[in-house]
């Protein structure tokens, strides 16, 4: 096989194993594959040599998409706030009519990202890696004054949870509109910066009243 | 048995319940805490009379301290950002405290919670109260300008939730911290009003590069 053919069989079998395990409601492996593709376990382990590759496949498949908006996204001249709002919601938007279209099958996606967090992980750092770029530029503009970029980052990260997590997308997925999004980064950009505004204590208190 | 009565061994066994649930690690059903009390299941159903009472009882005690927090803090005269982040932190610093002591038991009682959902529902409808509170005093105060009280609810519940979701809590857990939550808080009180930021589209964006 060229590496061309082998790209192509990975890609054409992983969208397989991702109709079945839509069919089937529960997560695939290797030998079940070539079961309902009809073909031979050693073609199936020539493509996946491992069963960690097979997931390895359908987590690139399911994040595809998104590493395609943010990357849009980043590289457009769009102004940095209205770059922010794309950035989130378009991927939500995405994952939102996955949610709706099957919350059973959008539940076993996430629970198969759980079990196999370590493939995951470089998706969320990707994501880390182009909105500390959409930071940079924010801060060159001035805003976010005074805060270091990953400081920045953890905080804008907490704020906006509730449209990057599928857990919160299950628990509040009904809250959560693209206009209540926009209110968010504008309080961002109207707010976040270094200055102390006072809600921290001090000193511990003791007793309140 | 007066009323004074009935409400001391529901609690007895609430607690009962609730430590059987640790030792066990799994819910709890109206026979089975009758078997390890040793009492009769007569004895049991005279105080739940339905299992659902049961569970009523166990949400009540798990969010118990929750409610004397809120109410300590909004009757407090700390500033309104104090408050803000003292409503918040003490609740997320003893939630936590749970998480650590037993992550198991804590994934095991917020399972039991959405499961029984509609026992929940009263609690947050609770702390939406009293935010409400805390909302109207910092609009009295000049604080997130033009915005309805309803309006400013679901968009703070939605930037603090990593500190109020349990889910969050066993999700990213380790990146939570109060000085975190101080910060988002200063944000809020800085920049979230009425006011237009430009985040959202004006018109829908076709292509972006």
């Amino acid at each position: 096989m060229t590496k061309d053919d082998l790209t192509k069989d990975k890609s054409r079998y992983v969208a397989l194993a991702m109709e079945l395990i839509e069919r089937r409601g529960a997560s695939i492996d290797r030998p079940t594959l070539a079961g309902e593709a009809g073909v031979a376990r050693s073609r199936i382990e020539a493509i996946f040599p491992e069963e960690t590759d097979l997931i390895d496949g359908i987590v690139e498949q399911w994040y595809a998409p998104d590493i395609v908006i943010m990357e849009e996204v980043v590289a457009s001249a769009l102004p940095i706030q209205r770059k922010f709002y794309e950035f989130y919601a378009r991927r939500f938007l995405r994952d939102q009519q996955r949610f709706k279209h099957d919350p059973e099958l959008y539940a076993l996606y996430c629970e198969l990202g759980e079990a196999n967090f370590e493939h995951v992980r470089g998706y969320i750092d990707l994501a880390d890696h182009y909105l500390t770029e959409l930071i940079a530029q924010s801060q060159d503009e001035g805003y976010f004054e005074g805060l270091e970029i990953d400081r920045a980052l953890t905080l804008i990260n907490q704020m906006v949870a509730c449209y990057t997590s599928p857990q919160m997308m299950m628990i509040v997925g009904d809250r959560l509109k693209p206009e209540k999004l926009a209110k968010i980064l504008d309080t961002l950009f109207a707010g976040l910066s270094a200055k102390d505004g006072g809600a921290m204590a001090v000193t511990p208190i003791q007793a309140v009243t």
